[in-house]
């Protein structure tokens, strides 16, 4: 088929669906998915869950009218599809990019967007939120959450599934289960939901069942009234359905998610029943996409590929990611040290875990989309001895914020925090930035919180963070490829709390973390070049801090700038601030350099970094404006200030 | 029965209670009982839940071999019993009292106490981790988890059992079914609990389904051998039993949780089987103790009372607590505004929503122990156009910090947080003080975040909130009475980000926020008397801040002190810091003053004010110290700190 003659080029909305026939509803939905192999080949991004869902997106979109009707899909990285059918097909090949669409919905790109996503086992909640309003205005329009079967392992779906059979409003859930979440699914409900008896053996087994109830006085009978309630019920019982029953729902399934006509009569039926309904459709991560549906873990989410073969783009020769080195590194302390334990919450690949898996699979823990009990889970096993590293994205620590405050640090655990994607994540945007890290772990009583320069000092930190025994430890690293500098041979243990000098210079002191030290160097020796001489100090810990270093030097420069890949509020500048009003005075110069108080959008870590003005020359521009002002001068803007009131 | 001759005062560990015989264990519950009432009508304390549990904790204890065996409580205020008999009765009279007894389980306080608790559903995961730990080590130990139907509605505990029933270790979870958090129970898994059929019926009906199966070829026997897993797997399948066993538990119950001998045979029976045994256990709140009895939610925390009338000893004629000004500051307003919606997680009588509740039932969410369902609903709310009120204890508000950044502040959905119990809670310590939440709260964007001075300012910051369209918006107050001033009789909008000038003087600027600044006035009082003039602002808002206000005062006093009831790191006096960074100077003297970097142990909340020097005399003496001191000594400071290194 030649673009010319797509029928996806006149959808302009999902009204324009309803027009098709059966049999051109079957070709769009080949179009959709050679639309989202091409895009995606070229800017990266979540693959093979899209894939899954072309079919399920188009029949939901058949039957429901959006907006009025309102679709929300939990996690969101499976929207291409209602993407490409609600208005952004032209901007499609932005996906992803800095000032494009982004790769999640989004209530600012769109009304089809009803409720943004990005992070796991929210949309029943906010659905029923919705489906409460539009009863309380009366309104009797549909809410439907397409939920996957990962997302239901994560608490806060149950609690919202609680909620909903509890109140018993009109809310559709549809339960996308691919048995995968990004990994093959984990989990007592996972293999719950796969026991499947087929639909001729139940109806045999059902009129048999029939007969016998209703030759039962009393309860048979009752018991028979409660299977009869629809036509599914029966089948519910026998099947996972029984435990969406019991929550209340009615139950429908498991459907075929790739048979659009099935679909869309299930759906029609659903639109017309009272109180909350629950409807399996079995679906096929990366469905039609050979490569895709044979490594659908690979293809979850994807840098460029070439199409006809599947193959990555990456050039090859870059040095080592974080992940890698993180995943190899504890690999190499966990052969020598037996009490060492590792967690992931549904992330075995994405922490670099899949090797450590492989080599001590008793000592291997995947829970499930399930960041609370994760580390609670850690913080039980801390308690008999054993060394948890729980392993997980900067991003979604916060889910656990609870818990490493009430279950870890106050009972002063030594469980380690393995936090990958800290700082900007780059396409993911957002909802991923683990941009808050320092800020919300360094107020937490008895937490160690390190971020390393570069790769080399990540093994050292993983290292340093298992040899210490006396409470909670966290260190966090950026996502992507390292720095390519050299690797020890020899771990080395950090001293805690001592930070490091890289370079010395009597004009300025500039105090980085993490990520910012090497952006500090380079900036360092940009401004070297305009006669400015800086001392760059790597910090390495956040908590606790260097105090005599970063004072000592402060004072011989008294012009002090931070540099960090968190937001300045609250975040290691802060403490630095904090540091000083312990001590009593401040430097005459001081600069914060960090992410300001907003939320970071999508678009490439370097476009982002950019535009934060993070990179090298920014900071060294940033450092002259600093050293070229003087304290009267600042003394004006406050007065300014004052005549604004 | 005289002290003298208690059994009670023979019982200084569990080991103790197996030479008892079942007449003594009897007469032992009702020694606990009374007890637990003698201790409580005088300290105050969780009555109704332990009184609960007296029998459920002797026949534990009589079976298992605490400290190697492990029980764990979830939430704990249901422990004292357990702490009664593991060797602390005779300091159990300083229950709750700075310096005595926690009124939760807490590690450092007995290795009985197998793993610290006071939020809730945290004890499966923790005991999972254990559980995991001892198979590990080959240490075939048991551990046991002792959790509430109302704490099973959190999301993290089904994280949990979808974990251990996937994991299989012998696990043993004791379910304790009162059909009550704290009010009575919500959501659809509490009314299947309660769906039970008489066991006489069962066993009726077993036999004739049993016949039936039989002769059915094939999916008959199939189903019928999955049904005999075990003796009690075929009621499990008629009862609540059939969500567990989903979950893959082996599941024994319901069992009268008041008959010991039942009881203890039952853990005995437990003790032996392995994987993961769910045992339901029905209790009744507040029993053996009649006015606990007619009214278990009253009971279930209470103050001191009367024993022979359960009367509360509150002198009468307080001042209105903060909690009844929130609850009908609300009505007042849901009255003229429609929009506003209530929403609570299992604390209706807690947050004071009980009359808007009644007022409003349509418009009334209890949403079960759920926190992050809570926020995520209220978002899905706020889409529709509804303003929605999530009341919630500060302390609770940590579980959903996620959802708070993610789901309401990224989409800038203007949800009101009404965060009670903020600051310093008292005898319930360290997993109950609000201490974090100007920390957590102040770097996530879009967020505004106040606090009121008095029960007056509550008033109007309610109203302002409401007022707020903008985005989301937090407002948190202290537990307990108001201070007694005049409420005015209209609401006021107070100016975002505005503060207040309480008080004029030249020589120190105090700026304190929420329940620190009537401690600064009367602090500006006595430093008056030493001829020292105080300035006190009233910041009212953590974020934003009065810059203008607070920059221009300081300017001219060139010292200042910031005060509130949160932890330093990151909280109100750093936004202070990051303030006068971005200004460009810093005042020649600067403290804050606030909650240092620990968890605060449990106390009257006068007692913890006065040790954390939070009280006016403590705050006077700090700043007559900083006036004292100069910048040159402060500067000595850090070249100490060198010459130390």
């Amino acid at each position: 088929m030649t673009e010319q003659s797509r029928i996806l080029d006149n959808i302009n909305s999902p009204a324009d669906l309803k027009r098709l026939s059966p049999v051109q509803l079957q070709a769009l939905a080949q179009e959709i998915r050679e639309e989202i192999i091409r895009v995606v080949s070229k800017n990266g991004g979540h693959l093979a869950p899209n894939l899954g869902v072309v079919e399920l997106t188009l029949a939901l979109h058949y039957v429901f009218e959006s907006p009025e009707d309102r679709i929300i899909w939990d996690v969101g990285h499976q929207s291409y599809p209602h993407k490409l059918i609600t208005g952004r097909r032209e901007v499609f090949h932005t996906l992803r990019t800095f000032g494009g669409i982004s790769g999640f919905p989004k209530r600012d790109e769109s009304p089809h967007d009803a409720f943004g996503t990005g992070h796991a086992s929210t949309s029943i909640s906010s659905a029923l939120g919705i489906t409460v309003a539009k009863s309380l205005k009366g309104c009797s329009r549909k809410v439907v959450a397409v939920i996957g079967d990962g997302s239901m392992t994560g608490g806060m779906a149950f609690e919202a599934l609680n909620h909903a059979g509890d109140l018993g409003k009109d809310l559709i859930v549809v339960l996308n289960d691919n048995e995968m979440s990004i990994s093959p699914n984990v989990g007592a409900l996972s293999s719950f939901l796969s026991r499947k008896l087929s639909s001729r053996t139940i109806v045999q087994f059902k009129k048999q069942m029939e007969q016998f109830l209703k030759a039962i006085p009393g309860v048979g009978s009752n018991i028979l009234q409660w299977l009869k309630k629809s036509e599914d019920s029966f089948i519910a019982f026998f099947t996972p359905g029984i435990l969406f029953q019991a929550l209340k729902f009615h139950y429908i399934g498991p459907i075929n998610g790739h048979r659009l006509e099935r679909l869309i009569e299930t759906f029609e039926k659903a639109k017309h029943i009272n109180g909350p309904v629950l409807i399996h459709v079995l679906t096929q991560k990366g469905r039609g996409y050979h490569p895709a549906e044979s490594n659908p873990t690979h293809f979850h989410g994807v840098g460029p590929f070439k199409i006809d073969t599947g193959e990555s783009c990456s050039s090859g020769g870059c040095p080592p990611t974080y992940t890698s080195v993180f995943g190899r590194t504890l690999v190499r302390l966990a052969e020598k040290d037996p009490r060492i334990v590792a967690i992931t919450a549904a992330m075995k690949e994405g922490t670099g875990l899949d090797k450590f898996a492989g080599l001590y699979p008793e000592r291997f823990f995947d829970v499930g989309i399930a960041e609370q009990h994760a580390v609670t889970f850690a913080a039980g096993l801390a308690t008999e001895g054993f060394r948890p590293v729980v392993a997980i994205y900067s991003t979604f620590l916060q889910r656990a914020y609870d818990q490493v405050v009430h279950d870890v640090a106050l009972q002063n655990l030594p469980v380690v925090f393995a936090m990958d994607r800290g700082g900007i994540v780059g396409e993911d945007g957002p909802t991923h930035h683990g941009v808050f890290d320092f800020s919300y772990l360094r107020h937490i009583p008895n937490m160690v919180v390190m971020a390393p320069r570069d790769e080399n000092q990540l093994q050292h930190m993983i290292y340093t963070a298992l040899k210490y025994e006396r409470g909670p430890i966290a260190f966090r690293y950026p996502r992507g490829y390292g720095l390519g500098v050299p690797m020890d041979e020899e771990l080395k243990e950090i001293p805690i709390g001592r930070g490091e000098v890289l370079r010395e210079g009597n004009d300025v002191v500039l105090v980085a973390i993490g990520a910012m030290v090497h952006p500090a160097v380079e900036a360092a020796e940009l401004l070297k070049k305009e006669g400015i001489e800086a001392t760059v100090i790597d910090a390495r810990f956040v908590k606790p801090l260097d105090e005599e270093l970063i004072a000592s030097r402060a004072e011989k420069a008294d012009a002090v700038v931070t540099l960090e890949e968190n937001v300045l509020q609250g975040g290691f500048g802060s403490a630095i601030l904090e540091m000083f009003s312990n001590l009593g005075w401040f430097p005459s110069r001081f600069l914060r350099i960090g992410i300001p108080d907003l939320f970071v959008p999508h678009g490439s870590q370097k476009d982002l970094r950019k535009a934060l003005k993070l990179d090298p020359e920014s900071i060294a521009e940033s450092v002259k404006k600093l050293l070229e002002s003087n304290a009267k001068e600042f003394r004006t803007k406050s007065a300014r200030l004052r005549a604004i009131r």
